[in-house]
């Protein structure tokens, strides 16, 4: 069971001259989708990080499988199907459906980016998945 | 009164380094909006076009006045204000509020652009008024 | 005569179904014009507002008149026109052409946003037009 | 060594409310490289198609790795780095380095979508091949 859904409508100028989503648009999407969580289940991004003492939740790596094409029209449920925990990062999965139809497979890492003597460095997940309670 | 309205979220990613949002954004969400309304009244941007034998309603001009900002979590009800008909343009004024805050005043002026001998040229807006009914 | 100029290329995923450029992104390019030019005659956008106080120089109101289309392999050359300046707002006017093909006219009024109170307020201009050398 | 490179700068714009880039621009830029890259060897992502009786050089997959952040002003140097070639995707992958600090490790899976009976399927990619001459 997904963790957290979120719906985006896709429109016009979301698409390319193929007349599919242009693909970085998914990733605005996928990121959005995260912050929303976050907004939903605690004090979104800004509220998180101050309880964390930290300058954001940033991103290590990310990816997408495309699936099958969405377009003009679509509306794409964005879910997250699951955080797996690290001590220094985490990785959240997610899919993408319009209706039954499987549109995208995802993941993010993301790390606690700390500022520390002027340099970023990832800080330990523990508070965080306190926080979010999971 | 409002022709349409449509509630867009803004999330952090939609936000530059002053933490409010990057003003192209708003533009994104003006035309989202256009092409929403056309898929409430209408058949949506593409079957329009096909009745119209047009290839786009597109952009001669747009502008936005920025009356207040926005940031992550700011949920911005668009609204299409009024449609403005000449013979061969049409203007449509937009607002957007964050509640009572009015934060977007804004204009686009489409055209019905056809192809005709490899050149796209703006059509009589009639047919469209009768097809949206205004 | 132009203050300045800029190439900026036209790539695939910058144009819609309708295979011309989605307008969203003439807007960040103008955006990004403005902020090469801030780098090239001084110390760029962060370091004019450490200069001067000021949190950003954003923008009041933003319009462009769309006079031909631009499509993928396209290589625009914005120019900055020229900067008429007000007390508390000055007008940026550009062009973008396609070799001798005007395909866009534009304008952006800014401010310099200066926080107080809690507040942004805008401030008055001659500290930036003296920085400038205009 | 690198079988394509392409300089992009980071723009204000670019840029979240952290100050670094928010990340969906860096997939941007890496498939502009891409497109960048065919134009620059063949006629064009448009022209390759039309050769190759296709719709599209699509996406199956694609994924970054954020070694570094960059920022307003940062210039980013975008290569090609490799192309592996199975019978009906090819995988590309790339860097991206501001000066000698490694920003970005990347790839793209791509398929030749031909259009048959109505749905987009995965072609062969040997036309493909002896056509860049890889």
């Amino acid at each position: 069971m997904s963790i957290f859904t979120r719906d985006q409508s896709v429109t016009f100028g979301d698409c390319d001259p193929a007349g599919i989503v242009y693909y970085p648009n998914y990733y605005r999407w996928m990121d959005g989708t995260f912050h929303e969580y976050l907004r939903a289940v605690s004090s979104g991004h800004s509220g998180v990080c101050a309880q964390l003492g930290a300058r954001g939740l940033g991103l290590m790596e990310s990816k997408l499988a495309f699936r099958s094409p969405a377009v003009d029209g679509t509306v794409l449920r964005y879910a997250i199907e699951g955080i797996t925990w690290a001590n220094k990062s985490f990785d959240i999965t997610y899919t993408a459906h319009d209706g039954d139809r499987l549109v995208l497979e995802g993941m993010e890492r993301r790390g606690i980016f700390i500022e520390k003597d002027g340099r970023l460095r990832a800080g330990e997940t523990a508070p965080l998945r306190a926080l979010l309670g999971l």
